[in-house]
């Protein structure tokens, strides 16, 4: 209709003053000729995991044991290339971060050898991690009495997607992959509102009902069987600092569950020294960060609510 | 670039093993021949129903009194088509889980006819859920000062998103459809951190602000003109066992919400004897397992607060 | 196979009656000839300008210096068009809402120009969008010790994300452009499972960890270098009333956070006329209603809970 060509023939000085912006911060945008990991690639990366882990119910159907070996054959050579690539990237980039080094000399060097190998190291672990996974979608299908069978669990349960992604992206951390670990369980967040930190240690038998909330934080440590529900926050209570005011990294800061603990909806449990024993029970809304021996019932008191008419 | 060739050919051994899990574990995988349903194709019949149930707000633009009728005739066509064959494969899962069959007999069978009987039922109620969601547009409007018009919480509002997708999942559920409706509760818990069971009980005029964390129980049941806000978790406290240690599936494990009642942010109202009288307000962060009466104001007695000075 | 035909011809009488509802109920359609803005167009806009703001992250690869000026001028041209077309709509949607208009009437104004209008005004403020956003991506990376570098804090943090979508969302706002912010933040929302309102006013240095049940309302006023953790509400403790009972709209009903003030999980913030001051920290899970002077920190008095041993 009548938009002014005049003026929008001045955008122009605006790019200008964008890509100045550029020069003037040089934190937040990547300008290094040498690309970095790219978000579709790893979700990609992850769609395809998900059907070599669950063949049957996502992509392809019709499948039968007479041609899953082809289609799964497929997917692990292209999961190879993709892989590798990737984490040559995200490799490539740590090594820059850890030593200034021009783009010239970076792109003559080759990541892909050491992509290569944790590409297919990764991929070894695959049917292990099917089989802890297992034990997974059990647990879920005994926790839960809404459920009606397996096949809905896998289908349409968040708590087994956050856990699913989280425990590929937990084999890509043990082999001291940079950045795509948190790019895969960030992106399962996204879609669940079940944020697990890649680092975290997760037992067989693991089950999130509900998961809207939930946080697991870097250091949590957590024996197999054990249960959550919505809201659940697995946390830090505080924040070491240097003597030059800088967060300390890497330390334990978020507590430990053993073998058969159940926390219900929106408990936080807080703090890298707060160990709940085995088969403890956390009651909704409870916030602890002492802690639990063997075999406690952890619930807030009478709950304090004053009732009165409305109006 | 320098990938290692002689490694990338090992790769089928490794798909060998990765094929050897799925005959080994058994569970997790689906190589029945006979297809089971679609999570795309799920998804797509989601984004058809809500085009003909808001024309005008997502994917065909310039819809008029004059050209409706095409476009919706078009949508129902397929949507009977979509339909009949995903319900067909549902009913078909769960004849299979049901009773055990050779996959030779089982594709001799025809689930279909059931299929589309169940499709046409359900296409047959779209007005009436139409009629219905037009009060929780009006509910959403009428309980939210931040809103300016109804257009905006049909485009934006994701409480109304989560109870449109319920209400349709709800009368699948009704019409005895198995797997699509938790599907489709899912699909929308995903997009707006709602979790509602599509087998709770809903009356009209139901209102979500914000939302993210809320969970709707199976057996939950609420009357109309009901208000929730973000976090708030309908569900139950426990769960009874058989003499087997089993859990005990379909009882009444989750709250009855009487007429007009209003639960504010991350309020919890648990187990299925608990009774919310008509009006009462619930107030925020409110943990409540006992029945309230009608009018009745349920808020934290005065939070037990611990002021101190920084530092 | 063995669907009815004769059934599927009865289809039409079908849609004659959903378009019967059109008719009928007339609020949940929109069947007015002059399009609404478009849901995919503004993601596909929200897409353009991320890639604008942090150029080399996502979608183009192998930018450097000497390419990255006709990519983003290539952005800057196609946003302009883009962003003018949208506006224009939901101004022309504005305009009907006020005054009741025909559809022919309305089609022969031309909102074009007051569209472009805003559309560049907005384009010229994204350098100093870009200048605050340094400031958050820092105050993330200041306050998280499990972060690694900048570079993950932009690839994956949700709550960078739903900042960025707020700031640019925000500035639309304050350009009087009507729906599109909201539309805006109800996407980042969707993705984030963080809901901002577009209208309220954040400072620079604003972090939000793990994110997920954030709620920031309409007239929230957060000042520079605030942080805030998972389940966070800054919400409105009643709605007053006017004379026939309607909402009074447009109040100031949410808090306002003075500069470096932290808040723990869960933590719930309400009123409009609570004030958190200076450098004061909110406790996990507190619920607080009224104001607190700087300097100080607020936390739950020892938890009252109750422990028993279980069986």
């Amino acid at each position: 209709m009548a938009t002014d060509l005049a003026r929008k023939e001045q955008l122009p000085e605006l790019t200008d003053r964008i890509v100045a912006s550029y020069h003037d911060i040089g934190t937040i945008n990547y300008l290094g000729h040498c690309p970095l990991p790219s978000k579709d690639a790893i979700v990609d990366i992850a769609h395809d995991l998900t059907e070599v882990i669950y063949p049957g119910y996502r992509r392809r159907q019709n499948l039968h044991l007479g041609n899953v070996v082809y289609h799964i054959g497929d997917l692990i050579d292209e999961l190879h290339d993709k892989l590798t690539q990737q984490i040559a990237r995200a490799l490539r980039h740590r090594f820059q971060l850890r030593k200034p080094v021009s783009c010239v000399d970076l792109r003559k060097m080759d990541f892909e050898p050491q992509g290569q190998e944790r590409a297919i190291s990764f991929l070894e672990t695959l049917p292990e991690i099917r089989a802890v996974l297992t034990r997974d979608v059990q647990a879920a299908f005994d926790g839960d009495p809404a459920t009606t069978c397996l096949d809905e669990i896998i289908f349409s349960y968040p708590g087994l997607e956050a856990i699913t992604i989280y425990r590929l992206a937990h084999e890509l951390h043990r082999l001291d992959v940079p950045l795509i670990p948190r790019m895969l369980t960030e992106w399962a967040h996204s879609r669940t509102g079940i944020d697990i930190h890649p680092a975290a240690k997760i037992g067989p038998g693991f089950f999130i009902d509900h998961g809207t909330g939930v946080v697991i934080g870097e250091t949590t440590d957590i024996a197999a069987n054990v249960r959550l529900y919505q809201g659940v926050t697995l946390g830090a209570s505080s924040f070491p600092k240097d003597s030059q005011g800088n967060l300390i990294r890497g330390q334990k800061r978020h507590p430990t569950l053993e073998e058969g603990v159940v926390v219900y909806s929106n408990a936080s449990i807080l703090g890298g020294k707060t160990v709940v024993g085995a088969n403890s029970v956390i009651g909704a809304s409870v916030s602890l960060s002492k802690s639990v021996p063997p075999n406690t019932v952890v619930v807030i008191e009478k709950p304090s609510l004053r009732f009165r008419e409305a109006g």
